[in-house]
């Protein structure tokens, strides 16, 4: 079963190591979760489980089983500026959820959706490892960041909805360049768009 | 038991039909489930129920426990025409959410979203039901009618999610107002902004 090709032993630490993590997680939340008590509920050393998984939001993506990490993809699609965000950030997401990735991030989805843990779980992650970063790398008010992001997050998860899980026509098998046409200018709106006297 | 005031016979004869046509959806889909099957598996006469539901629209409505009825309540946003129609559709869609309506309506997005059957039932339903009645009330191109719909649905399904489902900040707990003011000009422009270049 060593599929990955490591030795048996090791990948039994890995795998005891990520089942802490998902239990961790899912008790305590991103935050209160910690590598600490995560190697200790494994009966590993602490300094092992970073020597797997480097970092905590490493360890919660691999636990999670993302095959790719939105806390790096997006805040790059953000560092590039405002200038054609919409169009980026379109592109981005549809190439990720296009792929082979598309699956496990549905999976994820489907069950934040179904489980309220797994749902703060996912609002921790998209408001602390997301959200934040982005508007950090963004030149907007910080005031509006929060607002902007939310209608940005609104409109992508809609699209995920009802191009990837419930899969309605013509949406689910349109190209990608027609997704791109059709969403990326109100992606740009949310972005750049004058909002002080709306919240 | 017999909170509706209902005889506990007439009670237990409209649970019986209400099981059954649960089934039926789940089995064979909107489409697929008939009247008269579900009249034969609940052992009663087809016209007891439509004594007791009229259409089959409103024995799904009642199967899914839906307070209100999407089907009824979306054509006529339609119907009163292009002019206002975005701000129109969010200030029922946050009305009915926002009503004690939101906790039946948020479990059946969470059981479509982590059930492939509930998800056929939805898609159909929405299309079906909504979609197409939606479509024959709105003076747009029927070529664009369904493009234009799946870009509303996206929107207002991510805010649904956004809102009432992950409940992130600061949609959580925007007023009503708010919320309206930042969405209504993209619903708007899914609707009568040029589209035939992009499809």
């Amino acid at each position: 079963m060593a599929r990955t090709g490591r030795r048996p032993g090791n990948q039994d630490t890995r795998e005891a190591i990520l089942a802490s993590a998902r239990d961790a997680f899912a008790e305590r939340g991103y935050d209160g979760a910690s590598i600490r008590n995560i190697a200790t509920s494994a009966g590993v050393d602490p300094a092992l489980v970073h020597h797997y998984f480097g970092t905590k939001n490493q360890l919660f993506i691999d636990a999670m089983q993302f095959p790719l990490d939105p806390a790096v993809l997006l805040p790059q699609v953000a560092a590039a500026g405002l200038d054609g965000f919409g169009e980026r950030l379109m592109r981005t997401m549809l190439a990720v959820w296009d792929s082979k990735a598309g699956g496990p991030a549905a999976a994820f989805i489907r069950s934040a959706v179904s489980n309220e843990t797994m749902a703060r779980l996912l609002r921790e992650f998209v408001i602390q490892r997301i959200l934040r970063r982005m508007s950090k790398e963004l030149p907007i008010d910080p005031a509006e960041a929060p607002w902007r992001l939310m209608m940005v997050a609104s409109q992508v998860a809609g699209l995920i909805m009802v191009r990837y899980i419930i899969k309605i026509e013509p949406m689910a098998s349109a190209p990608p360049e027609t997704v791109v046409a059709l969403f990326a200018p109100t992606i740009q709106r949310y972005i750049t768009d004058p909002l002080s006297a709306l919240i």
